[in-house]
């Protein structure tokens, strides 16, 4: 996280590392559909219409990165399909913010596209910003975010 | 959302549609540097290191997408800053989002980088998922995404 007056690529910042990986719009939209079920070279290439290239690029970072396991769908090793990893599946917020707020300020009008539920019960769940004290649900313009030794004195406070 | 078998081209999906404004690396930046209290198109350069075209073309970007507008500086409007609208503002749930992944999956040794806090209190303010019925909060791995017709049958019934 930046401070006004200082340069970005000298700080360190979760967001700025979050998007050093995440950052690429096919990237979100590989993570979007093995959420939705996709793990095969094959289905992945269907549903963005992206280059082999391209898509072959990503999932190798993906990888690398921790966010997919490669897993054997054969005995000889030569065939397989792409998993999301628990640091994968935890982007999850990260889209459910993008789907969000994609549903709010740019709707279908046909209705809604996207809605997120309970696995289980298959009951409405949603992503909210609350205070830790109380649980009172806080909108956007309540919260402020706090960077770099703010940050520090905060946690220790808190 | 895209369905597994259907091409991505042809669907609608509110995470596409966001991230066809903000799917680019500089953006979110610049969004979350306006978030931190920058406004001036020499704030958003000195913070980002980013070239002056650049800044320029995605500014111009995001007050025709209605996330920044435009305020005069001085009388004779020959000098603006860029103020975040409600729009634009509702971003901070992404922005929390990728900043909690940061945060969690990529940590400074030397602690926390970022916190968010209520503006009134400075107390802790987190994002969570919670279902609705009973407010209960959710893992990542128990919540699914319904696409499509499945979404809006399910709008329904909610």
């Amino acid at each position: 996280m930046a401070g006004q007056s200082r340069p970005y690529r000298a700080q360190s910042c979760p967001i700025a590392d979050a998007l050093g990986i995440i950052g690429d719009r096919w990237t979100i939209l590989i993570i979007r559909d093995a959420q939705l079920g996709v793990s095969r070279f094959e289905g992945f290439q269907n549903s963005l219409g992206v280059s082999r290239n391209v898509l072959a690029m990503r999932l190798k970072l993906l990888v690398g990165a921790g966010i997919f396991r490669r897993r054997p769908l054969r005995a000889d090793g030569r065939r397989h399909e792409y998993v999301l990893t628990e640091k994968g599946l935890a982007l999850s917020t990260v889209l459910i913010a993008l789907l969000d707020w994609g549903e709010r300020w740019m709707p279908d009008r046909r209705g809604p596209r996207a809605v997120t539920v309970d696995r289980d019960s298959g009951r409405p769940v949603s992503l909210r910003l609350s205070r830790d004290e109380d649980g009172a649900t806080v909108t956007p313009s309540e919260v402020r975010i706090l960077a770099g030794p703010e940050a520090r004195r905060q946690r220790h406070v808190a």
